[in-house]
């Protein structure tokens, strides 16, 4: 690393106290220690997977590798209830982080994860999202040392991936396969993405938009802009097709979901020459939709729209990639659940919404009803990333409450 | 010079014939030889004075600077005849070539000036427009020793500028000045410019279009795709504004003129993010109007235009330069000379015509009615830029029969 350098971490205080009751904070703290960059790991899931077998949880260590992606390591692990079956509910999340970056815009070591006099927990994953591995652990102590949790029926999980960050290929997605395979789907699955944009408590995410990405090159003839004639304007051309996909009204909005949107994204045609016809040009587009769309869907509209304008469709060449079609999990048992414990906790009740970037959720949402909710997202992928340390056991209490609620 | 080396040039034989008639292919080779790539002369103005010293001109030299621009020399030569005051007919040139470029490319020293085997003078200037000069001023030598120049009454004159090529600041504009204040503005200006696209006689030019350069910066607001409500598309609004403008009808065009044409040049963004709303977009267009509009009548065209959009004026940035104002000399006398002499000569009538760039006709036309003619242009400003011989001497009978006929 290069930049300042920082004064040696403190050491860490006991993870659990004598009951086997975890301390959320500490356990976060130890965790932000591994720097586990995608797609190195760092002992995060070895201390992930102790901890879990501390409480009596059996792990399964599932590392994947695919051609032209680095091997990534992945843990599945599970308690089933001594008072029987019931509802199986798992938490998802990720302990890989994106990087640092440079080291000067940090005011302290990103992985030292020292408190702050003023109650903060400042370093790389401390919201995205190893502080929310950690409430959810510690909630789950609770559950099992403190309150009724082997009394009641039921299965816990935890769905931990090193590959969240990264190309998200080796998995979730592949640990999903391998849990449908092993007789592991869950009921319900819960996952502790920084969900609120602000203040802990403001927004849960039940679902999230679709995405998809185009790629419109436009081929013309280069000429004099003298001799207009003798040339065909690729820049003209480009803006035809490009105008109706921008002002497209792609819909309302629908229940759980803000309108879909599409916004070109970039045009470039590099060319100096005041005096020149450019021959050709490219550009960028994205859209965000909603459940009122499909990929295949959209894809077809993008081309019948393109064809609508009169180019002739040898002029010009279309990439569209679908990174994720929209999803709703309607509200439901986990939803009420956290509406209640955050209502319960914090006295405020929480936006259902579908907004914001992508997750591991949209592959969750193939094999069981899925709902978000983590800590405060505002500093996430930033230098200084932090929560302050009352969100991190205020989480880790409504955690608990959900599991009591949903294993009642 | 890196690349090929080329033999040594083989002398030249005389410049003129005994009676002092010059041979316009041997004085083109010599002016070539002068490597005069703006703003360096190498000694072809002096060669052209020495030349027309010889036949009776009277010289004066011209250099001006600029700040800012490098000086450049120039040249007025005028001959008044004995027989007495009548028209001024004045040819305008430049000995100033464009840089050779790749040496690999040409397939002789583009310098060298040798004839080849087929009949050809392959050599920077060849055609642009050194020929033209050669050829003018053989064509005044035959005039005054092979016909009746002295009895006849009238004065012929020299423009002839090293700095056309270049930023055109220290050349034309100021020796025209210097004219005006000297008394030496003429009735009628020939220029010598290679205005046959394809072959000698094809083509008169008698104006130019107009041409206006516009740079067009839009400002928006940066943000993800994810939220469009927080962000201000720049791409969008770059085309709304654009698109009025591309999609013009400027006119139908006039008399002498083809129609305005306005040509969107570049776009460019170079946002490679996927999923972020550009906040910047930059677009560069050109119009080549004709004499139904003025500059700054596209000026306030251009800003109505783009305010009719809905824009807000202070979203976007609009910088408008004109580089030339259409203008046009109506069929005259020396149009009607170069249309008799051409079909006298190569049994073809010339186009009229205003099409292509420009040249330094734009300044000239402020003081006295001006034509274009001289050699074919077609490799102009390339590598192995040349003519015929045969078209140099072609265009010297030419010229010696424009002077016959209007100074009659
Ligand atoms: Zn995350
Ligand atoms: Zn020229």
């Amino acid at each position: 690393m290069t930049g300042p350098t920082f004064s040696a971490a403190h050491p860490l205080p006991p993870l659990a106290d004598p009951r086997g009751v975890l301390d959320p904070v500490t356990l976060a703290r130890a965790l932000i220690r591994c720097p586990s960059v995608t797609p190195r790991d760092e002992g995060a899931l070895d201390l992930v997977q102790a901890t879990l077998e501390g409480l009596g949880f059996r792990c399964w260590r599932l590392p994947f590798a695919s051609p032209g992606t680095a091997r990534v390591d992945n843990l599945f692990a599970r308690w089933d209830s001594p008072a029987g079956p019931g509802r199986h509910l798992c938490f998802a999340g990720h302990t890989d982080v994106v990087p640092a970056g440079q080291a000067t815009r940090w005011s302290v070591d990103p992985f030292a994860a020292d408190l702050t006099d003023d109650g903060r927990l400042i370093g790389r994953g401390a919201a995205d999202m190893k502080g929310a591995i950690a409430a959810f652990a510690a909630a789950v102590s609770r559950h099992l040392r403190d309150g009724q949790g082997a009394e009641r029926p039921g299965s816990l999980s935890f769905l931990i991936t090193g590959d969240e960050e990264g190309p998200a290929v080796n998995g979730t997605v592949r640990v999903l396969q391998w849990m449908a395979e092993a007789g592991h789907v869950p009921d319900l699955c819960l996952v502790g993405e920084p969900t609120n944009p602000g203040r802990l408590g403001e927004m849960i995410k039940i679902g999230r938009r679709g995405s998809l990405n185009g790629r419109l090159v436009v081929h013309g003839a280069q000429g004099h802009v003298a001799y207009p004639h003798l040339a065909d304007n690729a820049a003209t051309k480009a803006m035809r097709l490009l105008m109706p996909l921008a002002e497209a009204h792609l819909d309302d909005g629908t229940a759980h979901f803000q309108p879909s949107s599409l916004a070109v994204t970039s045009i470039d045609i590099a060319n100096p020459a005041h005096n020149v016809i450019p021959g050709e040009a490219e550009a960028l587009f994205n859209i965000r939709f909603n459940d009122a769309h499909t990929g295949d869907g959209l894809k077809a509209w993008i081309a019948e729209t393109l064809a609508a304008t009169g180019v002739p469709v040898t002029d010009y060449e279309l990439e569209l990639t679908v990174t994720g079609e929209a999803f709703v999990t309607p509200p439901g048992p986990l939803s009420d659940a956290l509406v209640a414990a955050i209502g319960a906790r914090l006295g405020v009740e929480p936006t259902l919404s579908t907004s914001g970037g992508t997750s591991d959720a949209r592959f969750i949402k193939d094999h069981c009803p899925v709902a978000e909710f983590g800590l405060v997202g505002a500093t996430m992928h930033k230098a200084d990333e932090q929560v302050p340390v009352a969100d991190i056991a205020a989480l880790s209490d409504i955690y608990t409450d959900v599991i009591a609620r949903l294993l009642a």
